[in-house]
């Protein structure tokens, strides 16, 4: 099945790129609201789950044994742009477990975000572990190993309690079994499971209304959202579509970007949850594909449409500043 | 017409994303030798022409004229990194027109290639338009503009003399009108014409081969063509594929990125000019696809076809070097 076009880059008025996808949408009922393109294709989520794989941190009591604040909770949900305070929070964290910045199994990249990249190296400093985007997220786990009295090390291995145990929260929430057959390896180290679009989808309605989950998880999934929706620039960055998206909407919309052009969110007000994929991998059309639908589902004051408008369906400009092209998001998801 | 998908991506066993894109290769007598998917589709090549803009500087002796060296005359085609040689040769090219950087009209940006961003950054610097990656194309732009005197001032216009004649340029070589109505501005503000890709291939085959060609542009296009083959540094930077591919194959492979997944090349030896371009806009896929083209026409040495073959279909691995992935090229490309 050839997945249709959903976003389309202009330049001028000529279509210069075309991205195709697929999307769904699912209430806490697991019925299906929208259902575009090929959503049975096995999907890795990659970063878009991060706030269901913070799930067992929080249900378990651990996030509040340890102290942890909202911003803390919001960092174990984020991909950062490795700004200061997304560096500290990492920091803050693992000193609440009694470790530091050497018990992270991550890997070390120059943030994520190049103004900050460039802030750093102009401090003569280079990045540690504590700036790769997913620190937050191994803040979390390293917290959840020891909350347990279990040596963290080796925490990013399939076979460590740590991912049993996140794999079995993913696993509830998204009623979709996670095999080692459809396991990949993610680029922070951690297993990343794939699964039908549909099952993500659902897994974030639960997410977004706590339908079917315990008590303690939906507590839980509660405390997360208001954490991010608090705490939105602790959950990407300065400029970053979900900072802006969320600073905008607050807990109208948990939204959370995967690599690959993975997508996942919940509009709880509406009890849906949302899982997307552009084909080809690119961050901009999941990006759009993801605006797009705010725009279709939620009602929206004017100044908020026209602010969602324009992360959809964005101008264009040159390093000049001239208007050279724009989106535009298919009417499917639009309207 | 559905373009076939040309180069997947795979995590683990599974194939995450994938690219679809078409591909023109003609010969330097118009006759097709390989067309794969829509290739009548018009195209904006952006930057993948900047050799056959580079043209006229060359062929009208002006090069000569201010003593352009050859590595100066490769930065002329360059997507530059923004490192350090880079803007020097660029400020150089300025000087000898009686310029300097105030004249550029391209834009400032950071350097392309992070790591020179972060070494200006590091020494307390800001970028300046030399680090813009374009900056060598316009300097020429304004050397081609002060050889014969005219005021280079507004030179990015499509109603300047310099634009007038590179578009005449490359209507010569391509044998396709550029019109009006598919003008767009390019990022560094100058105009681009969409086109369909068996006419850029065509261009590609005789900038190649010089058939059909004028004596003065046959000579301009292997004097263009010698020092980007003798300076690969110039025309891309550390790190990126049409050095790394330019420094393995030296005059044999000319090629030259541009933004939104478009490539072009020409195989000197063959006669062939090639044109392809990602659907999605994606370089990592228009390179994977020039690699695979490099794999399938010319004959290389074990070694060569190696070094080729990692640029085709590269292993992925993650932040802690751990091998997660690769990208996999159609056989239709590949063999």
């Amino acid at each position: 099945m050839d997945n249709p076009f959903l976003v389309e880059v202009l330049r001028g008025e000529l279509v210069e790129s075309r991205h195709r996808g697929s999307v769904s949408v699912i209430d806490a009922d697991g019925a299906t609201v929208l259902s575009i393109g090929d959503v049975e294709r096995h999907v890795f989520p990659r970063s878009a789950v991060k706030a269901l794989q913070a799930l067992p941190l929080v249900e378990s009591g651990i996030a509040d044994k340890y102290g942890l604040t909202d911003d803390e909770i919001a960092l174990a949900c984020a991909s950062h742009s490795g700004e200061p305070a997304h560096a500290a929070a990492a920091a803050s964290m693992l000193a609440k477990a009694g470790r530091d910045v050497a018990c992270l199994e991550c890997g070390t990249h120059w943030p994520m975000g190049d103004a900050a990249a460039r802030a750093l190296a102009a401090k003569g400093k280079s990045p540690s572990a504590l700036h790769n985007n997913c620190s937050g997220k191994h803040a979390g786990f390293i917290c959840l190993a020891c909350g347990v009295n279990e040596d963290p090390a080796g925490y990013v291995k399939a076979g460590h309690k740590v991912q049993q145990t996140v794999r079995a929260a993913l696993e509830d929430i998204t009623g979709s079994s996670h095999t080692d057959e459809e396991q990949g390896i993610d680029g922070c180290s951690i297993p990343t499971y794939a699964i039908p679009l549909p099952a993500l989808a659902f897994g974030f309605a639960r997410f977004g209304t706590g339908a079917g989950l315990s008590r303690a998880c939906q507590e839980a999934a509660r405390r997360i959202r208001q954490a991010v929706a608090k705490h939105p620039f602790m959950v990407a960055g300065t400029d970053r579509f979900d900072t802006k998206l969320m600073e905008l909407l607050g807990e109208r919309a948990f939204v959370k970007v995967g690599a690959e052009g993975v997508y996942c969110a919940t509009f709880p007000e509406l009890g849906y949850g949302v899982a997307l994929k552009a084909d080809d991998g690119s961050t901009r059309a999941a990006e759009a594909m993801m605006a797009g639908l705010v725009l279709h589902f939620l009602s929206l004051r004017d100044e908020e449409r026209a602010a969602v408008e324009a992360l959809a369906q964005p101008v264009i400009k040159n390093w000049n500043g001239i208007e050279v092209g724009r989106y535009r998001v298919a009417p499917d998801l639009l309207q």
